[in-house]
């Protein structure tokens, strides 16, 4: 019997239908891909990119030179542009305002790989600061609300380089998804004097049927209400309500964390294309908002359809039990 | 300069980017679809269904048996199921009901075929009747809250089956996405005492620059905040809030207009593949209700990647005016 369950952050309800999973298409096909011709992403290409905004880099060398292992450039075809003015105005019924903003490609290794995990832990983490040094540069800016901070992996999930990499979008609003967020952990703040995910790594931790790994201060586990087949969030177990305020200690378990979650993704379901999104508060909220930071890594193994664009429920082959099962017993 | 533009129905922020539509994977290339070998829901096959539901048919012709024109039967991997009670509850956190709902699949012409504009503007109306049909008779059941009609053509919208059908599914709450246009056009009125959609309509007759195609009561238009490149709403001039209450007369002028709206998208796209959306009120609405049924086309020629997943926020490279432009031109 499918089941119907509501994820209490996002205020969202998901169908669970196993049945669906004996579907002859139930998961779509993945494509293998394989390292481009010419990577434009790579350590001797720094020329092919736009100029550099930071990096980390060995001692004497240069900005725009080989010699870094993370580094960070302004997106090549922008979403958002950094100089203007908003100029908000009204168009009869409609809004709109000038897309100012900040897009930034965080290029994570020198080397062509797909994905981090094969990087040394200390690596993974200087790439962890490297989010947090942007995000925390971009809040200076008065006229940015939000940082969303998001990685896609694989043409399926909207990748168009193989290189390994992350994305920054710095906008000027404070984008429906993360203001529903803050809203719903508000609600339930006010209702009940605690926060609404410490009280969802409480119940995980009690219940221990959808944790995948368990770091001591960071929980992985496959959310209750998951959208998507094999879908898992990564939480801090401390209160936290900005990224951004994670210190190295945090960042070196996290990176031991995430790279180990990822490669059993990775690992357990053949490589598949995904996503993950950093949800941290927004840049001008107070640190002891009732918002906590999270970070959702989604598979992309189903395809999405006219149903899910029309109601925002989806609909998951996949019980989140069993998801966290399998990948609790990959070993990596 | 990227835009930023609001739409006020689903209160979501777009980003229009022109200047991305220079990337080299822009837009999505499209699969090109066969028919295949075998046609489960082709005329003679209708024993490889779950048994008929309803069906347009000839006289002296059988349920289950050829002769129909329009016919409806369950989906045979159902997302929801009839049978059973709510039993809604909370677990811990969360909250859970049983999956109970329909799930149900309308074929629309017995020839495998992959889209309905090659049909007689007669028969795409007894489609659209059939819309009708099922909605009305789905809203009987006390159980269940909203119907959601959709239609998935080609693979990168979600479709599994080549011949041209829709799916409606019936649940028993209220989807996020509707409750909250539902909420956007109240607000609207209880400020203005106007309609927001009926605003939009005027705004659009008297700009006239994104109006794709004018039928006299019907208006196919790009929409402001086009969260996609080409994406068109078809909408009634006058104030209905639901679907189910249109007449003969108005499904006669729709299934001209949406025909050619569809046939201007497949030509002048080259087959893309896409997705339609029915919004109508929720089954115990008022029909005097502030909601104004519409129905949204999304052609799929872009990626959905981490940025739109995270924000709810989406980045277009087609301007709307351009679209419509472009759309007015393709001769049908």
């Amino acid at each position: 019997m499918p089941e119907l369950r509501r994820d209490p952050v996002s205020d969202r309800w998901v169908i669970i239908a196993s049945e669906r999973a004996d579907r002859p298409s139930a998961l779509v096909p993945q494509e293998q891909e394989t390292p481009p011709a010419f990577d434009p992403l790579a350590e001797g290409n720094e020329d092919k990119t736009p100029l550099e905004i930071t990096a980390l880099r060995e001692p004497n060398t240069q900005n725009g030179k080989p010699g870094w292992r993370v580094r960070v450039v302004p997106n090549k075809y922008p979403a958002l542009k950094v100089e203007g003015q908003l100029e908000k105005r009204g168009v009869g019924v409609y809004d709109r305002m000038q897309g100012i903003g900040a897009h930034e490609i965080i290029i994570e290794t020198p080397q062509t790989v797909r994905s981090f995990t094969g990087l040394p832990d200390a690596h993974v983490q200087e790439i962890l600061w490297m989010y947090r040094e942007r995000l925390l540069d971009l809040a200076k800016d008065v006229r940015l609300q939000y940082g969303m901070l998001f990685k896609n992996v694989g043409r399926l999930a909207g990748a168009t380089l193989y290189h390994t990499h992350s994305q920054l979008i710095a906008m000027p609003i404070v984008p429906r998804a993360a203001r529903l967020k803050q809203q719903m952990m508000r609600q339930h703040y006010e209702y009940r004097e605690r926060c609404l995910m410490c009280d969802i790594v409480a119940q995980e931790l009690e219940q221990q049927v959808r944790v995948v790994m368990d770091s001591g201060t960071f929980l992985a586990f496959a959310p209750f209400a998951s959208r998507f087949p094999f879908e898992v969030w990564v939480v801090p177990k401390p209160h936290l309500t900005h990224y951004e305020a994670v210190h190295q200690g945090g960042l070196e378990e996290l990176a031991f964390l995430l790279k180990r979650t990822l490669l059993k993704i990775e690992k357990g379901l053949a490589q598949p294309a995904y996503n993950y999104m950093l949800f941290t508060a927004p840049f001008r909220s107070a640190p002891d908002d009732s918002f906590h930071w999270h970070l959702e890594i989604t598979p992309r193994l189903t395809r999405v359809a006219g149903f899910e664009w029309g109601t925002g429920f989806y609909i998951n082959p996949v019980p989140p039990e069993d998801a966290a099962e399998f990948l609790r017993n990959v070993k990596v």
